[in-house]
Order: structure tokens, then C-alpha cells, then sequence
């Protein structure tokens, strides 16, 4: 099975999508999956997010093609990683750098290779004239080397550090999801070593302050009650059972967050 | 041809849809179709309306996994259930019944069998770590009887009943479709017996009173005027021509209808 | 590789997408692309310009399914449109012609064999009762003259003219990305013939003169700032670096515009 992914910023009401599934597919046969393309105009952290979270559930061997691209047409360069089990293709500007550490030692190669791109190369569209034809060749077997150089000086990305204490956890808002509910950076099982389920908890978020539970799943609390568990990225989160928390609390990705607890 | 389609609540934005597909393309090549993910989060009536409206045109042995699940890690239960033609994958809570009913003569099978699921299942995401991947299983070949006993307590849901009489109908909205066309759960077979094109009728819908006419297509009146008509499903629609009826009328799913001709 | 592409402006809340969808693939093996389900609803020139943008990028013998058809159920035609590469269904409003013109020599078959549609086609919904099934049947084999006459008195549309000379251009905007990019009818490569890049030009878009630069790509301006570029597609266009120039500037497809430089 020959597999890319797509990620982007460039909604789905354009050809722009289109077009680069065209591209790879005028250079071999694919299956193709959409991760998403309604990431927020360049806004490379939330992309980084989303790549991240999705990628530990795809097959070896698949090619995850990745472009939030503010850069775009500057000396921003084009990169392939290659991990031990899947490739990533976009820019270097961290987008893919939180999706290859999960994926174990990486190496990444930049992309200078023109007989690997469009013919016609334009200064605004990268994903269609370089990132996506390089996907395609590398499930064609191109050699990496071919590609380009190897480099070590990449521009990175993490979400933040988070500390957790014997009575508090401190860390911060990295995604909102479509629910509304709150994704933060605060590792599920790191956490669950100091508290436990059906515990109460004070949280401090945005300038707001609230009492809550930390209960398994949503649905431990009434409807449109608030509450705290940790979501299926194993990251903790506070959502409302079948409400919006982001809404409510008017909250947004980068914001503190404080958990309270004894 | 092994065929999953996909229906949830998710949204496009963030990585969850590809996560259940990333889940099944790991056990197996299939063919992926998305139905929506835009359902109204957490409508349950909503994604039943959508995917029995689809389920028609598929091929026989299309599996379609449907994932509006408010009640996520509590103790509802999974099922598949298995038809004549086509197989459903989802929650026990109603989403998969009207589907099921318009296949033929079904039979319901709990999910029990943890063989089947993904290694670790989140309290919150079953879509990913249980219905995605008991439908790889289930185009792989898996015995319908290793997935789990047969139930008869499922949870019901239908779109509540229509009356026709010589000179009136009552019914109920079920759905609002992207245009704004209102549709309701009259079926256009039996209203066509007492009524014929053409003809003006009077419509109660919400607090309003409107006159238009029933007519065989929305261009059959001019540009942004009302009409009535049956639609593509085959069920009774309001609509403007062109235009959004839904918006213009204020009404929403479940509001009662009636309609008096004579 | 069977591929067919599908554009529409259905939205993704709805079955009709999948719809379509089913019945194609119930009557062959095939590869799917979505190009755009968020065409603003009625709007065939948007549809006719995001078709167009799209198809120099698919390969040959793909089939592309249309469907912007605010003239369903009425006297308007059904078409297929053979090209030196690839091939065009949906109604004869002008939606196919843009796309159709860039790939070179066009035969235009009215459609008219019934056996070749669903068994039972609706008045609203041509584009899985007919165009769909089409699709499908080409890809098939079926022979073009099996699907009805040769036409000629189609229905036209192009995106106006645009008028370039020593130190002037006019011309319209056709269309405006997700990203707020306004993009006009005026050919990337003849203005370069005249307007070497880095040279400051006056724009007359909507009530609104605006002094900018004429740049290479969107970062060669600061973030923020206005600036005018060649996109993607070989188009003159109007962007903010990492904003949204049509919000700002209130402008729409259709409005004209002039730009001066010396």
C-alpha cells in the first residue's frame, strides 16, 4: 500500500488541496488521506498538533505530507525526515518536528533536488511543486540521497514544558478540538501517578478560576457540566459533557494552566 | 472491493477522523469514503438521518462506521449490526437504527471481544480504538459470532410518524441540508397519491403560515421565491429557489409541519 | 488508474456528497478526489474557476463530475466533454467550459441514454441520479456516441477580459482563497512582460486606491502588509503576508480592477 497524508492550512473550499493530490497522482498510483486542511492559517503550532496526534495511528511506511507555510517563496528550506518507521515531507519550520521525535531518531534531509519537483516551480505553492512530488518519488523508491543534503541545524518546535508536583500540575493550552474541548500539553499517565480519577480539582486557566472533577470520561458528570479528564491523545484536557468549554471559559491555544489538587 | 465509509460529529479541524482511518488502514487496504463529519455535535437524530439517507447508494458490502457517541465510555454499549446488503458499525444508541431498519431483516451483535479493538481503548474515543478497527476486522473475514453475543435490547430511534388525509399532511422537520432546504420525514410516494403538482397548499411550519405551490423542481418558480417539493430522498421539502428557506422560515429540526390543500 | 474527481457546492453537513460517491463506486472499482464540496451554493462562475484551476494538475483520462446546477430539474442539458486528456460531466450552465477550453479541442455530448442513469432519476439531484453513473460508465469503456448527440449551442462563460498596456492593466477578480487572497483574470506571464517584480504599483480595486509593491512571493513585504504577487495559478493577485487582504479591502469576486505603475 502506497499511503500520503495531507496536511494544510488552506481549507477546503479552494483546488489548492486538489491540486496536490493531482500531482502525486500524475507520478504514481496512491491511496490518499486527508488529515486535515482546516488548520488556522499559518499557524504552524496548531498544525504541528494535529500532525503529531495523528500520525502514531498510520501504517509503516506511510508518507505524511505537511504544509502551514507563512514562509513560502523566502529561503525557508523544504525538508524530508525519515524516522524509523514513517516520512514526513514540508517545511523547516517545525511543523514536522514534534510528529518525527515521537517516531524515534530522525533524519532530515533538505530538499534540493529539482528533478524531484513540478518542472515549473512557483514562489507561493510549495505543497503542490515540491513537497507533494517528493512524497510520490519516495514511495517510488527514490534513493533519500537523492533527494538532498543532510542537515542538523533544523528549525524546532516543542509545546512547552509542564511540572507536576506532589499537590499541582502547571502547564498549557496546545489545541482547542472541534468540540471545544481544551487539550493541554500535560501528560495523562505522568499524571495519573499523583492523582486519581474522581478527585476534585481547582483550576486556574485564562484569568479564571474553577472548582471541577478529574473524572475517566465525559459523561462521569452531568450534562453541560465541566470537567477534567484525559482525552484520547493521553494529554489532559477540560471540556464541558456535551458543551463547548473553549467558548465558556473564552480561553485559547498558549494560554497557563494551573491544576490544584490534595 | 473492501469499503469503509466514516460518519461522526468530529469535525474536519483536528485529527480525529484520521485517526480512525489511519487505525483501519494499519489491519487492512480498504477503500475509504467519507458520508460527514459535520454532523451537529453530539445529534444523534442528525447523523441517523444522514447515514440512512446515504446507505442506499453503496455497494453490498460496504461497512459504515458512524461515531456520534455522547455517551463515550460509560456503560453503552458497541454493536455491529448486520443486514442483507451492508454492514453498521457504531454506538448502541439509536445512530445506526433507521439505517439498519432500511437494509431489510438485521441482527444486532454486542462488541465484547477486546481481541478486536485496538491494545489500549481510551475512555474517550471508541470510534478509534473500537468501532474503526471491528470493521477492518470485519472486511478481513471476522466471524460475526467472535465479536460478541446477539442483543435484541438495542436502543431505538426512528423520525417520528406522518399523517396523510385526503386534504392535509402532518409531519415533522427532520433535517436542514446545506442549502437551507428544509426536509421533512413525509414521504413523497404516498403524498403524491393525494396530491398532484402544481397544486397551491398552505403550509403551518413553526409559528408561521405561508401559501406556495408543490412543484416537481426548485426551478419551477422563480428565483428566491418559496416552494414545496419532494426531494431527492424522496421525502417533502421546503425550499426557495436558489435561496435558504431554513434561515428565511427560522425553523429546525423536529418543529411539526402541516400542510392543507384541497 | 480509474479516477474521477468531484466538485459541488453541497457542503459536507449532508449525504448528498456520498451519495454520489456510492452510486459510482457500486458500479466500478474506482480512485476518488474530492476538488471542493464548499462552492458557494448557485455560484457556477466559483465553481467554474476552482474546476479550472484544478484540472492541469490530474492525469490524463481522468473524469471530472461538476455538479453547480441551480437549473436541476428544468430544461436544462446534461453533458460530457471529451478533451486531449481528460474528460468533463455536468449541466450544460457553463460550469465545464473554463476547464474544458485550457485542455485543448472539446466534443460535447448532450446526455440522453437513460440506461446509462440510475433507474430512477429525481428532478433535484442530477448529479448522482445522472452525472455520477456516467462517470462510472466511462471509465467503464462506454462509447461516447452510446451516451447521445455531438452539441454545439452550448452554454458559455468565461472570466471577462483584461486589457494590459505600457504602464496599465485591468481586469476583474475572480476569485478569493481561503486565505483572503484576491485573485483577478489577469495572466501572471503577460504582466511580467511589462512589471518587473519589485516595483511599486497603485491598485484601484472597489472604491479603494491603495499604493503597494509588487512582489515575488507574500514574504517579501512584512507581515501585515499589503502586497501584489503572481499565485499559484498564473494569476495576478492582491494578499496581505499571513492576513486576509479581501476581508480588509471588502471586495468580491466580479469587481474590477486597475493597476498603475510607470
Amino acid at each position: 500500500m502506497k499511503l500520503i497524508t495531507f496536511l494544510s492550512d488552506f481549507g477546503l473550499n479552494s483546488s489548492y488541496v486538489s491540486q496536490m493530490k493531482g500531482v502525486a497522482l500524475s507520478i504514481t498510483d496512491i491511496k490518499i488521506i486527508d488529515i486535515s486542511h482546516e488548520i488556522t492559517p499559518h499557524n504552524i503550532r496548531e498544525g504541528a498538533f494535529v500532525l503529531r496526534a495523528s500520525i502514531p495511528f498510520f501504517p509503516v511506511g506511510s508518507v505524511h505530507v505537511a504544509v502551514v507555510d507563512p514562509g513560502v517563496g523566502t529561503e525557508r528550506r523544504g525538508i524530508v525526515i525519515t524516522t524509523p518507521s514513517q516520512i514526513l515531507v514540508g517545511p523547516d519550520n517545525g511543523l514536522l518536528i514534534p510528529a518525527a521525535r515521537y517516531l524515534g531518531d530522525f533524519t532530515i534531509y533538505e530538499i534540493t533536488n529539482t528533478k524531484l519537483m513540478l518542472n515549473s516551480v512557483s514562489n507561493t505553492f510549495h505543497g503542490r511543486d515540491i513537497f507533494s512530488p517528493i512524497a510520490a518519488h519516495i514511495l517510488n523508491g527514490v534513493l533519500f540521497e537523492h533527494i538532498g543534503p543532510i542537515i542538523t541545524d533544523f528549525v524546532d518546535l516543542d509545546f512547552g514544558n509542564f511540572e507536576i508536583t506532589d499537590n499541582s500540575v502547571m502547564g498549557k493550552i496546545v489545541y482547542i478540538d472541534g468540540f471545544g474541548n481544551i487539550i493541554t500539553n500535560i501528560d495523562g499517565l505522568k499524571l495519573r501517578n499523583v492523582l486519581d480519577f474522581d478527585k476534585k480539582v481547582t483550576i486556574f486557566i485564562g484569568k479564571r478560576k474553577l472548582q471541577t472533577q478529574f473524572v475517566k470520561s465525559y459523561n462521569f458528570v452531568k450534562k453541560s457540566e465541566m470537567l477534567a479528564t484525559i482525552g484520547s491523545s493521553n494529554l489532559f484536557e477540560i471540556a464541558i459533557n456535551q458543551g463547548n468549554a473553549a467558548k465558556k471559559l473564552g480561553v485559547k491555544p498558549d494560554d497557563d494552566i494551573k491544576i490544584l489538587f490534595s
